[in-house]
């Protein structure tokens, strides 16, 4: 007997047992389309349609899940560690060359954030599948270019995983002030973070004691700190830490030579010029104008 | 100036270009949070709300994408590849075990479907937190024990991706009924595949000529032509091949010897007994009732 | 020249004005349907679906906006208004009667919900046209039926407007639940209502001073209040006050005598007899249940 | 004992009739607040968030369910009903007082729109109130002013309802691309609607006879058929039935005088005028610049 034919149930709800036959489901979700390969198929109904608002930029963003301890697991270098942060660079560059209408990638720390175009189709521009597809891909290109950056010394240890989100953005200056809250953010991050491992690896000072010398402090006051005390100027550290890291579509002409055959002639060599685009990462400020002005492709025109 | 201090502009909406004051956006969205770290903090509000409805169940299913390409690139074997199959389950295991409130996983093929409790309040119930992490654990756990089940023979070649979807369930026969779904399709395709296959490497049929002989054949047509052409009872093929994999969470008492000291005793062995869940993989039926009445922890009562 | 045809405009993002050419919108978006009647209709596009999860409880809830004002203007009665009950009632009667699957319906003070079965399919389930034709529908009745509640002594000044929500019950123990949440609220309101209005009517107490009198007692407390000071036992007043009102559809037969004349026959009376479903007005107890083991239609079984 | 205490009760899912405890439902789903007035609180976890995305248009538009009927029945003259169409325009013109931050509304035949301006924050931008309130005030109004424009001669038979939706709009082009869809839509119907009825009412067609003339025909052969046979120039038909109408707020000066006194002076009469703003009907086309030239007032910027 089918497991959904009629069957005789002892219903109890509320005081008193009654005998009640209980109808196949079958019948009451029956199947929109006559191709149903099975009575089950009613279920696929139950699917919600999450199609992103359109001429909105989608942006995905992506969060390492419990990267504290992941790091000290793995011996992270503090403040920054160049591995890691080449290997999220990698990681990102992966997600952009195998998605269509990413137009701009911004990561930092534990986190990447990718910018769909706002007149995207991809994937219908439905929410769950964006956002799965960006995790997937950048989790599984973590793991398989882990060595790439890390050697063989730091093996890793398990497989990590990254959280993510989909958040949309009518209009470019919202984008860009979501952009520029990102960037905002590493710098007061990475401000706090380099004071911080400097009274600590230089100053001789327990993370407890740096922690505490570091409360209520201004911008101004670390900048200080670091001059006065270590004699190191913020400014003219690494901008790969300090603004974290864009990447970018650039079109580059790219000449091949290749060995040709024309009729009536003889074979030769001909160059050949191709346009290509290729991602680029970019450690400067998203914030203000002068970036924006330099690469006018990558937002489209609010007026549609 | 900071880059969203006022500032004069050139606009021109219909017709006539005339000046006007851009008032900056810090105004016109405050932050909720008097604890902003920066005056784009107002971004944050764009970010809807997706949690999930209560009690209901909430299935999870990834999907391989371009896995035709990728099985035809890693040289799977046809029509079922056991170490594929393998690392798939393996890579399921590791989700299991690093999110919380899964009671239930199916998979065949390159798909994999995770049941979180009707209660779970898992990460509030965010359905992109859910998918992604989901999504994210197991693509990096793919890549992370690829060389468990493929060996040094087939390397991966490049990192591979699952897209994902979140789908709500509110009784228990909706849930079965998905799974009975999903069980009922690895049924159809895989009878499907072996036939197939069968015609073509022991039958000596190109694959075009095996789909035109398969053409509007049912079921009990397709088991008999393996069963008087190539004399195999398909019932009797691999159950992981015909049933594809469920995994359940399984109590086992544990007994450990330790080695302990109470007060007023000589230190001595002690046996120690412990319960504790592991994941279990079957292949077995999971449409009819046996299944059910056998766990019947894995479902909550429908009247909650 | 169409409205739309491309136009050279100033633009200024960031800081240089540059002239570009506006792709007109019809081209970016286009119709999915050749039978477009313009090329405005992509904007049809934007709307999203928002259809309610299958095999829930569909409950719209409808709230008076503004009532305290809009009791006073008109000079109900305290605590309660029979009249105001009344048309509540009957404009929530005219909503049963237009809107198809409606299974019962709740109201008390100026609220009244109403729950949709589960399987309902009305509107394709989409929650914006349920909880606007619900919101619709009882505000136009409201006023059509006004005079007959109010008479000619208490004209209505001016339109008034509830507003509305929709929520989803996956079980019938939630659903209960929602019920009883509404029913336990009408009794804790009314009781804290008639104490004060005692007091105030009868008690010669200011509002202030009534107020004061109730700050921290407990239900016990203001029975008590009630009998050892006015001779008035809460359990006796009136039900409709107590229990709110509750709507469900009761089957009737009907017997109509209709003068019917059949072949070789003489024309005669005949008695018809018919079963009609008609709304009825319930004012006792949903929380227990006997309610639900005497209306055992109302609920559909869990398990499906 | 309360109604939600523990009871034994007969399960039976699959086969076996087992006796098992349900846990009450208030521990399972304890409510998050202490305030809780009764244990059934938790049903209000279920409702769930509909906030529209911040910085783009709402617009809800209400339609008339059933007015074909509707019409019949209170004999509607054809193809326009002034009387109906005033009675549509006093309704919008009731919703945009009584609510805040509509900037413009456009209604034609049994339909109307309502723009809610982009930084609205009204109701918290949830969707569910804002179009249930909209349809609401709309319905209640129609009723209560429905004698001041059909008089006694035509009552009205029972409360009409209308359906509403939500949509969100990006950018100012998409917004106006809404409402040129919408007059469009006018133009299109109305012109089809003088062009048929001027077929039956003067032309002596029947109804029949009226559709089969203009099947296939264009908007350049309808107006010539009004034009050559009827003599009637369709351009200078009434504006209000080719364009719909367009309710917008103006400012307007006016001056009142006021009976003041000021210290050291005699009471006087003192002319004060104050600034206030308006709802104005317009019939006049929207789809082209000049209207939003002339009321630049009504969008904000795209760039915010």
């Amino acid at each position: 007997m089918s497991p959904l034919m009629l069957f005789g149930k002892a219903c109890r709800f509320g005081g008193r047992v009654r005998f009640c036959v209980v109808k196949p489901l079958a019948c009451l979700f029956s199947s929109s389309s006559n191709m149903a390969k099975s009575k089950f198929e009613y279920v696929r109904n139950f699917e919600t349609d999450d199609t992103c608002l359109r001429n909105c930029y989608i942006v995905v963003r992506l969060d390492g899940r419990n990267f504290h301890k992941f790091t000290e697991q793995h011996k992270f270098s503090k403040p920054n560690d160049n591995r890691a942060l080449g290997l999220m660079t990698r990681s990102a560059h992966s997600v952009m060359e195998e998605l269509e209408d990413i137009v701009i990638a911004y990561g930092q720390s534990d986190e990447f954030s990718f910018v769909f175009k706002r007149t995207s189709n991809w994937f219908k521009r439905r929410a769950s599948k964006l956002m799965t597809h960006v995790a997937s891909q950048f989790s599984s290109s973590y793991v398989f270019y882990w060595k790439e950056f890390f050697g063989e010394q730091q093996p890793l240890l398990y497989p990590p995983s990254f959280d993510g989100r989909v958040v949309l953005y009518p209009s470019n200056r919202n984008l860009r002030d979501y952009l520029s809250w990102r960037q905002a953010d590493c710098h007061i991050n990475n401000l706090y973070n380099t004071v911080f491992w400097t009274l600590v690896q230089k100053g001789g000072l327990t993370t407890a004691q740096a922690e505490d010398r570091l409360k209520g402090t201004l911008a101004s006051d670390k900048n200080e700190i670091l001059f006065s005390e270590f004699d190191i100027n913020y400014n003219t550290e690494s901008a790969l830490h300090r603004k974290g890291t864009t990447l970018i579509w650039e079109k580059r002409d790219e000449t091949v030579t290749k060995r040709m055959k024309r009729p009536n002639e003889e074979e030769k060599d001909v160059a050949v010029t191709r346009s290509r685009r290729r991602v680029q990462a970019k450690h400067c400020d998203i914030i203000g104008e002068p970036f924006w002005e330099e690469h006018p492709d990558i937002l489209e025109d609010d007026n549609c």
